[in-house]
């Protein structure tokens, strides 16, 4: 009883993977909580975030809030695979459900797109908390993403 | 044509206000990104976010995942004002829509309970960018939060 | 602690409201429910249902569906009211927290804008269930709109 | 890159199917527009919904709202199959996108767990539009149930 299986994804910007990279590199609030782009591939991608204290909330478990985060990039990102090379990505708004406490050595979110339109993008994410090598859902998200095309110059 | 006044909140612990600051005292991750606790009433708190260039995205404004930790965190803790003195609040889920670029000197999220009941509660957070003294608003959330009640001990 | 008052919503097309309460009676599933359209206002509109047997779930109080239904057209209509006279509005997305059991002799839905954009809307709506002239909150609704805008023709 | 198989769900309801059966059938909604429940099984359920004038919006697609109304459904009922026999599930909030206008034969919305838990459960739905034997994805939901626990008696 899976869902069918998407169609695969053809990237239209053969140097997505650059293009993606590049792009997180100039995030600088991912490298204020030291999340890392592992992964890129078409229409998905995958961000680590090592768990530090300064990122804890009142319990002691990773706040919420930077789990959103790394959902809503990794989720972004894996729309931003699949756009045009001239094309940007920005979020329009997301939903998190926390279903369990973020706490081990390391937050793996996994973005993924549901369907990659010409101007909207649905995307998801999972994030797992890891310990001791075993990964334990602690959120998902559900996401939309607009795709913003460069404007024709005036002589194009 | 505006909704109907919500009936006044009245705080289950008249000591909520020191309860709550204490606990977002111990949020390292509002310390890490510089978020301050600046009201606290029943019903409803105000974090303010100075504006600074490690929490930004790849276009140079406020990353979207920043905001929704300090509209998270607002409306949570508008949660927690009324909750008894030995609860504790936590969050279920947030939707968050960006509405407008965070871009200015100053974030302000408004943190505000729709409805305050035993297990679970309704909040709502908008997020202001402040910039030379105009407020635009850039996000909004609606969030559940779960109330955890301490449980009655052997005796009790 | 109230948010700022909005900036009041001129409506681009003069004749809003008619072409709204147009669109309205063609949406089927509005007659097949019984809502009505009961006000139009720029920025606003409110829909009405009175309760019926048939649209309830398992314990008799009102579908969270249905409840869905009239949060989603109250809103989606509120964002018609501010665009072109040949644009139309198409919902993307919409996040509904069920608040109270909705009971009584009618709901009311009424949907407002939160901000009016050019390609897409944020909008709101409450959902109240009148009992006996007493109005009792039962649903919150967070929304995004997208507006589509009439392609030029050939000779425009 | 996909996400890691769930653990397998055990009904603690050994006749969860006939409970959930029964309980959909006095979802009086539900029999106003048509849907009828195909498939319950641990973790997931399918409801299917024959398109019908009836049913549209103002373009003579399946309006939204009632795309919400059998996702909304199908997940609440996955999650019900995994609760106590005596406990009731209550949709706390729900989010849905809209990817694709809703026009065929059928509906299909497929509701799984995505996280079972005490008292609260996490879930999504996938609602396909049905057209000549092809599957369509027309919207994607993610939902917050919440498990009613019977209370104990005086005796018990």
């Amino acid at each position: 009883m899976h869902r069918p299986l998407p169609e695969s994804f053809i990237p239209r910007d053969p140097a997505y993977a650059g293009r993606v990279r590049a792009s997180f590199a100039r995030q600088r609030a991912m490298a204020l909580i030291g999340a890392t782009l592992e992964r890129v591939e078409p229409g998905c991608t995958e961000i680590h975030l090592p768990t530090r204290d300064d990122l804890t909330q009142q319990h002691g478990f990773i706040h919420g809030g930077v789990i959103g985060m790394v959902a809503d990039s990794a989720a972004g990102y894996a729309a931003a695979t699949l756009v045009a090379a001239d094309a940007e990505v920005l979020t329009v708004e997301y939903k998190l459900n926390l279903v369990a406490p973020a706490e081990g050595e390391c937050l793996v979110a996994r973005g993924e797109v549901v369907k990659s339109g010409r101007s909207l993008s649905i995307t998801r994410a999972d994030v797992f908390a890891v310990r001791a090598g075993a990964w334990r859902l602690c959120a998902v998200m559900q996401q939309t993403i607009m795709n913003l095309h460069a404007r024709p110059g005036p002589s194009s």
